[in-house]
Parts: structure tokens; sequence; C-alpha cells
């Protein structure tokens, strides 16, 4: 069997099923990031994601210090995830030998113009030519307080489902450049910021960080692979159903100019748009407030968009006329879905 | 200027030149492991390699499970050189989504068997889809003491040169596997055994951790990029001089029968030979004994190769004649020397 018959999720579980774990190892795979105990009250955060050419960004689409910026800010978002702080980066770099030397340039100024806003120190690394396409695996490593830790498990039935953010502009964007019509039909202005959000994601460090010092919240994790899908994720692992309130979604004004133009709905567009980085997480009902506000007063934005359920009934939207419908959970596949972000 | 033009270690140079830090970073960018302050007596290490078909490996010659194995090894090696304790890895995979799933069952089996013996957890990761070649980039996480940690810096003229276990084997079978004239020309058995070097490479885990815990030792390394290109790595870093012995190398025995067979010095295959895994490291003049039997007591063995000198002297061998000759410094370089390994 291909990989690509199988896919992204099938294949990890495949591949670490009787997992061998040590006692210091709070969390591993499976969340946003690995949990290290390190006996000390606080615990050590890992993540690692990788940028390819081709697959994750487009020469043709985002400059070298876009690409940089990138392939942190996805690993950012990933200790984001978990309530965590950032602090040390290994980068690996793949590349031809026949690259420019001044990309690479571009690209280690992108991450490192990121990696200093987030006081994050770049610490290792390794360099290899590959006879494949420009690519950068950067390992992420943070902390946070046992108390504090934010998983994908501990969502409730009758918490509120809450999202960072806007949503929809990173794909968006994916449509509108690389498909003539769709591109035609969005204001420049609105063009300028949807390709903004999805060649240099803004990482939601600070509203992670502030959420777990909160208390109130029960699970998150960030929708790198959707909306959608990321909310089936969650569910699965905290065992509860969902529903999503389609009339309240933040759905990004690009979002909803290019669906006008191409006749489709905006909310759905958003739902499952992919190569986002916004914080999903849910509350317990009388900490909504709290949450918004510790969001806002790092400068972010929060909405409730939906409730947590019994784990019976599944993923499910309401609509505005107020049919309650199921929900696709099929979220991005690496190996399956192709097409660049 | 294209990369392959330019060269590794200047362009690690260049990507890295002031980079930003943190209060936290005991070791950044520059030694085999980057050390990072918990605060707490240990430090933590960090390391990551990538393995890439068609530059490191080539599955015409490693089974999957070799291929695995060697993934991890390369990392352990790293952390072994610090005189650190493995503890915990991060998996990044990069595969071509028309790959048959059973070679990565068999790719993650070679790896799981070998953490195993070193009692590491896997503990997170990634799977992107890749255009490109089978890419494996592992993030090894380890501890040390701040006291035991060696690094490349600290050998002082006098003190004595070591390296573990036996050198040559690992280029021998690739130029036994890679050249039919020289694949005749070795017996059966010598060319298995060296083509177990090359693809199964057995990191010195125990023996780094044992020599750290002497306290004689001022430097270490491993000599992934061969032993003229790590010595000289350790004596910039220190600040030293270094006469090798070339009579002295413990030459591997496959090597021997390849050089006679080809009629080239044994000792100087050995010198260049790139893609081994061995520590080489410095030791006061009154230690050498209690460091050999270190490595001994832990089933290994080391042998005295030479003696560092003030740094105007350079890197020189010593011929079997008595003369003085200087040594090329130049080790591997992965993005100009392309040959798997």
């Amino acid at each position: 069997m291909r990989l690509e018959d199988l896919g992204e999720f099938p294949l990890i579980a495949r591949l670490t099923a009787g997992l061998e774990s040590r006692a210091d190892v709070a969390l591993g795979v499976g969340d946003d990031a690995a949990a290290l105990d390190l006996g000390v009250g606080h615990l050590l955060l890992a993540t690692c994601d990788a940028q390819v050419e081709g697959i994750h960004f487009l020469p043709s689409i985002a400059t070298p210090e876009e690409i940089g910026h990138k392939a942190l800010a996805v690993n950012l978002s990933d200790i984001a995830a978990m309530g965590g702080e950032p602090l040390w980066a290994l980068v690996s770099l793949l590349a031809p030998p026949a690259l420019d030397v001044a990309t690479l340039d571009g690209v280690y100024a992108g991450m490192r113009a990121l990696a200093r806003r987030f006081n994050v120190a770049l610490v290792g690394g390794n360099v290899s030519s590959t006879p494949g396409p420009l690519t950068l695996d950067i390992t992420l490593l943070g902390r946070v307080t046992r108390e504090r830790m934010l998983t994908r498990a501990g969502a409730h039935p009758g918490d509120r489902l809450l999202v960072t953010g806007r949503l929809g502009a990173a794909v968006t964007a994916l449509l509108a450049l690389t498909a003539t019509p769709a591109q035609t039909s969005l204001p420049a202005e609105a063009l300028a910021e949807a390709r903004g959000a999805m060649v240099t994601p803004q990482p939601r460090v600070r509203e992670g960080m502030a959420l777990a010092a909160t208390g109130v919240v029960s699970a998150m994790l960030d929708i790198s692979d959707g909306l959608a899908g990321d909310l089936g994720h969650l569910c699965e692992r905290s065992n509860v159903g969902a529903i999503v309130e389609l009339a309240t979604l933040p759905v990004d004004a690009s979002t909803r100019a290019l669906a006008r133009a191409l006749g489709r709905d905006a909310s759905r567009i958003a739902l499952t748009s992919g190569d986002e980085y916004e914080l999903l997480f849910t509350v317990r009902p009388d900490g909504v407030a709290e949450a918004v506000e510790a969001v806002r007063a790092v400068g972010g934005m929060a909405t409730v968009i939906g409730e947590m359920t019994e784990p019976g009934q599944g993923l499910r939207v309401r609509e505005p006329d107020g049919a309650l419908l199921p929900l696709d959970p099929r979220g991005w596949d690496h190996l399956r879905d192709g097409s660049p972000g």
C-alpha cells in the first residue's frame, strides 16, 4: 500500500502504535507538542514541523523572508496551542546544492526576525544537501507549568467552543493567487491582506499563554489542519461531540468577498480552510467572559462559535435557519491533499 | 553564489553570524549539540541531523531497518559526543506519497529497536509529503550535568589525543559496494563487517558518558566528518595544534585488506573516511590510563593516536619513519561531497 492510499493520520497511528515510553514523558505523540517532565515544576515542550517547497510554499508566491517566517510560525503555533512559552529552536535545512545563497540569507532573515519578536533563540541545526526541493524542518522547544498546560483532551459537554482571530484568509489567498477567475474577483487590498495571512501567519503565542493562565480553558489546539478537521481531533481526544454555530464564525472579509464572487458560502470555506494558525479552544460555561478578555488584553480577539456535546452526537453545524447538519470532520491530510498554502 | 560554491561550514557561519541568544543558552550553534540551562543542575542537550535518500543512504545498499537505525544513530552520536544521556527523540518524516508503507514500517522498526537499546522515547514528530527523496530528520534531546559536559573547546597543548573503536570501515564498504574492482578484492566476511559499520553505525553513548564521568577528558566530538576534518574542528575551537601518529591509528581490518588490494595506504584511508561515528577526544597526560579503562569498562576500546600542540604548528601527521607532514584538515562537506555513506 502506498502512503497516499493510507493517509497521514492512519500512517502516524500505524508507525507509533505501541510506542515505548519513559516515566518522564508527560505527553507523547498525538498532541500539538510533546511534554517532557524535567522534574522541576516545568514541563519541556517539544514540537517539529517541516515546510517543503511545492507543498507548503511556492517561491512564486512567497518571498524568502516570508518562507522563513512561516517555517518558524507554524512551530510557534504548536507551542502556543499548549499554552507554552517558546524558548529555543533548531533549524534543519535541506537544500539543493545549486540554490542561491541569497535565498537562504532571506529565509534566515525572516526566521530570525520572528524569533526576535518572541524572544526565541536559534540554538542549533543542520545543513544537508538534497536532490529534492528546499525544505525547512524546525524543532521548537518551550516550557509550561504542569497545571497550566492545555492539551486536546479535557473538553466536557456543555463547554463553549471558541476560536481566536478570523478564519478563511489563507485559503482565500490560495484560491485567488492560483485561479484567475477568483483572483480578478477580489479587490487588491483584500487580496494583499489575505496573502499576508497565508504567507506570514501570526502565531497566537501571547493568546495561548494568556488563555493557559486563566484556568478556565479545558482543551486547546491550533487549527493548522482547518477548523473542521482539528475540531474532529479535539472531540476525539476529549471524547465529546460539538455543535458549530455557522452564523457566528468570524469569517475574514476577504473570504466573504471571494465567496460572493464565486457564489459560494463563506462560512463553509472558513470551516474547511487549511493552513490557518488560530487557536481553537473550549471553556467551561462560567469562564467565557474571562477567556475572551484574556485574549483581548494581549491584543487579540476570540469568538464563541459553538458548544461541546455528548460524544454520541458527533460533530454538527447549526445553519442560520436553525437546521442541524452533520459536519465532515475530515481536515487537511498532508499526504493526500497536495496543494501548497 | 550557489550553496555548493560556498560550502557547508562557510554557509553555517554566514547564516548564524550575530545570532541573537538568550541567557539560558549555555552553548549555541557550533558544537555537536546545543546545551540549554534548565536551572536545575542539568543542561538540556539538543541536536538534529537528517538522512536523505541518495545522499546519506541508498535503498540498494541499506534495508529500511538499517536506514531507520542510522537516522537515530547519527543523533545518538552527537549526544554521546557531549558526554550526555539521550532521552527523547522527535522524528520528522518527509516521504514521497507513492512510497510503500511497508518501507516505513521497516524504517520505524529499525529506529525503535535502537531507541530501546538506549532507553530513548520517541515522543513526537511530523509527517509530510515531499516530491523529493525520502528524508528522515531526527531531533534528539538529552541531558548532562554542567560539570561533566564535554565540548570541542578545552584541549590544551600536551593533552593526548584518543579515539574510540576502529577507523575506516564505513568508507571501505562504500568503496567496495560501489566500485567493482574494489569489491572483488575483499573477502566476503570482511565486506559484510564493513557494510555493517556503514549502514548500522554503533553510537558510542556508553563510552561518551563514561569518559565524561572521569573528569580527565578536556575536549570531545564525534568524527562524522572524518578524523582529519573533525580534528580540525576540535583544534580550531580549542585553539591548539595536533600531531597524529599514523602508525598508531586503529585501522579496521577491512580497510587494511582493501588498501592492500588497491595498493593504497590504509592509514590515509582511515584518516579521511567520512561517516564514522567514533568519539575523538583529548585527555590530560596523567589521565590516559583512566580514560582508556573507563571506555574498556563499558565494553569499548580507546587508542592513543597523537598529542595536542601549540596552535601555531597546525595539524600534522608523523609518518612511521618519523617524518612530520602537514595534515589537510578538510573533512566531509555535505554540500560539496555528494557520495552516500
